[in-house]
């Protein structure tokens, strides 16, 4: 049952007057039950909770914290037949996409699971005290420690993976940092059930009051009043550009400011490389137009800018992409506003460039794929056309020459990835495109898209400004953790009084630089 | 020769009318010869070349890096002499102290250049392709790479460790990042000469010429103009509370943010546990006055509040610290504006709570080590006791039980270290005060002092607000180069495309994540 409170810790709580409904964007009908928005006061006792939970958490074993997760796991698994009812629901998206989030969201789980048993993370580091030279060297330790209460705002585009216990939260929780999440309100009723998921968990696992919070938020001051907290320490954000910079400049202009993770949204540009390009073209443009259009384009790492040199084959190439992705089917949006805006945007572009597409008549917020079609110099002196299009639409720039194509290049922003077509024998530039295009984005592509990520130790999800607000952090994979912890030095500290991790004994038997060296060994002492 | 010019890349430029000279503090008196503030277009010329070189040394091999540094090493050590007479001249510090902070410098360049040839930094991760799961797992791999352009701002108190060549500059050329260093006022004839061996070695080894700039300004618009430029990519500095503020504040809300790393002093609080004290007052009392004393307090890491629970044996503890610190020689401070704010600070406290120590008159900036007494009750009733006072001062607080210490650690702000005494046997909440502490600092100790810091791997200088801005990042040791690097994915990309340390023989022969495991292995393809 969904009861549309908040979870404050392990205490459902709803005392506001403000409500608010989630939708179901196929219909634009408002769902039952409603959702309470998080009160001041409520809000006080979750931080205070999550604050109070850090300290006995922070320190429990990888063994506790492991058995938490594969409780989460387990009661998400048995919930799921619900979760998966409430996100088709609530997103307007399909069961399968919803099974394979739920898959993907477990897969997450599994490998942080696996990361704080293994405890690497923790980068311990061990020099001995070295008795010989002058002044005497002391014994010095270091070992990553959790951050503090992080607060995680999910995005509307995954109610999973990146949400209630998305790759925010995991990595958050496997640092040992209590979260505290900004449930988002166009999928409510999903959140209040993975966030039952949560905390049941915690309860079979004894785990801290307050380890975990759901709150329910139409307002943006349920943002600013979390993020604005003396006691939180850090926070992660997916969403879009204006709110990720909104929280930014929160937290970054507190009196005591705060790391933020904020993934914002990115263009994603392919280069096509046009020697034999014939050869490629059905395979290149099937890649490319399955990456534009499926699942309404609605993804971070959707293509929005394909650039290409003229040259024997382009006009082909450029004709069949165009038509396999106008004849892709609509499908429906995540909500009203965000058609809204799709239609919006791609209206401005086409005010200025020619587009092909089906045009949309609103019904349910169904958005039909659209392609655009310029030239360098036209893109060149348009700000606009640079920035992303959220749907499924991408932009087709047309380059006479190599000197437009950098100058194109040279004139985009950060992005999450960047990818290049080619024929790997024929491309003499090749190398040099890869270069340019690396200094933009966060991942690389050769002969492949962008969408589709795989969550693996390798995968960097994360980015150059404007993609993300810190490019040195990535929000999928294991190295998330990185976000939400600080190393801590120990020195002159004996052996019974130090964290498991330092010990001489290497009781949890984890890998640790000593001495400079990485080894498993223990210390002869 | 010191010409008063700026290291414009490899060209000497000095065409402002604006000039400024440095001055010996034993003497306030100005030397010759001045220094020509940095112009306009001349800060221009010198982010342009950063940028261009930052795409050739980027790429450059690990072994060409690490002559470059021996080069600076040689030059270093070539020009000792003038360098180290100069910084004595300039900081009125001893030939002595500056002798090893040289040698921590060399020390330093050296532990960089083994982590550049070692390559460790490159965290190079590798997933392989695997066509046996649906969907097929793609090849993916990923290493971090150089962010882009730096600015260092040299700090005042380490005129070589922390300045032109210190451990910022060090860490992002072992990025790969080209880096432009503002030089520290009071010291641009010792940054000059520094920034020669740099320049000198540059030219030497055929690195890019805006691989390195050093750059002479006496006011803020110079800093800002860096901190601002939209090629800049990541800035450090070592320095104020006010001024790192100030520089944070512009690198996070110019159009496109970036990261800042500021080191702004600290605390560094330490707990006196009273059990068996009696045996220790001797030991404890020597160690901490010379750490609170020597180098006239102006360390980052100087115990700056001594607490202590009333009992047996505390007073005598007390008063022996109190003769020990004030029996102190007086030392020359940094320069006139420096030692006139310490003086101020400690008036300020003299107002306030009963201090011991020889009144200081103006005689070339020499200070006279001071002590403050006071109980909790005042110190939990006045904001000003827990700012730090730069110099040799330190403030001890008499507790009368547990609680109050209790509420005293609770309002302290971050530190770098935190350090605690105690007879390891017979004291009971050592693990409880070790706990308290270690939330509120970077570096824990137990029977030691902090100043000195040792530079290993192991050892992090860094720490929660107000001690940095960004507690997960370190400016002391190897893992200071983590502040300058963002990961990159490469997807797909076949072997000959790839970077050496992610190509499947592993030519470089480094240490890899490799479907998740730590391994020296090739790949067998």
């Amino acid at each position: 049952m969904i009861t549309g409170k908040n979870w404050i810790g392990n205490q459902l709580l709803g005392s506001s007057s403000k409500i608010f409904y989630s939708s179901n964007p196929k219909e634009n009908a408002n769902l039952e039950p409603a959702f309470y928005q998080v009160t001041t006061e409520e809000l006080e006792i979750a931080v205070k909770k999550a604050e109070q939970a850090f300290d006995s958490f922070n320190g429990i074993s990888p063994l506790r914290k492991a058995s938490f997760f594969s409780a989460i796991k387990g009661q998400l698994l048995q919930n799921q037949r619900e979760i998966l009812e409430w996100y088709c629901l609530e997103s307007g998206l399909s069961y399968s996409r919803a099974q394979s989030e739920l898959n993907r969201t477990i897969l997450q789980i599994d490998q942080f699971t696996e990361l704080v048993k293994e405890n690497f993370w923790r980068e311990a580091s061990i020099d001995n005290t070295d008795q010989s030279v002058i002044p005497q060297k002391p014994d010095v330790r270091k070992m990553n420690i959790a951050i503090g209460p992080v607060v995680v705002f999910g995005a509307s585009n995954f109610p999973l993976a990146y949400s209630t216990i998305g790759g925010d939260t995991i990595s958050a929780l496997a640092a040992g940092c209590p979260v505290i999440v900004k449930s988002h309100p166009l999928h409510p009723a999903t959140g209040e059930l993975v966030a039952n998921a949560i905390i049941q968990a915690a309860i079979l696992t004894s785990m801290p009051d307050g380890v975990f919070s759901n709150l329910n938020g139409l307002d943006f001051s349920v943002g600013e009043f979390l993020v604005k907290h003396p006691k939180v320490k850090a926070v992660a954000f997916t969403g879009s550009f204006e709110g990720g910079m909104a929280l930014y400049k929160i937290a970054t202009n507190r009196p005591e400011p705060i790391p933020i993770f904020a993934e914002m949204g990115s263009i994603n540009p392919i280069i096509i490389c046009n020697e034999n390009i014939e050869h490629y073209t059905n395979d290149w443009t099937t890649l490319i137009a399955d990456s534009v259009a499926n699942g309404a384009g609605q993804f971070c790492t959707k293509p929005g800018l394909i650039f290409i040199i003229d040259g024997k084959g382009v006009v082909t190439f450029i004709e069949n992409l165009k038509q396999k992705i106008i004849n892709k089917n609509a499908e429906c949006m995540l909500s009203e506003k965000i058609y809204k805006n799709y239609i919006a945007r791609k209206n401005t572009h086409q005010a200025k460039i020619e587009i092909e597409g089906i045009i949309d008549f609103s019904k349910g917020n169904f958005a039909s794929p659209n392609v655009g079609l310029t030239n360098a110099v036209d893109f060149l002196n348009d700000d606009f056309l640079i920035e992303e299009v959220f749907g499924p639409y991408t932009l087709i720039v047309r380059c006479r020459h190599e000197k437009e194509l950098v100058s194109c290049l040279n004139k985009l922003k950060g992005s999450l990835t960047g990818t290049v077509f080619a024929d790997l024998k024929a491309c003499q530039n090749l190398k040099y495109w890869l270069n340019i295009m690396e200094k933009k984005v966060g991942r690389l592509l050769l002969n492949a898209v962008p969408t589709g990520v795989t969550v693996c130790p390798s995968m960097h999800h994360g980015g150059p400004f404007p993609a993300t607000t810190d490019s040195r952090f990535t929000s999928v994979g294991i190295d998330g953790i990185k976000r939400f912890i600080r190393p801590c030095t120990y020195q002159n500290i004996p052996d019974f009084l130090l964290p498991e991790e330092l010990q001489n004994k290497n009781p949890l038997k984890i890998l640790r630089r000593i001495n400079g060296n990485w080894t498993f060994a223990e210390i002869i002492s």
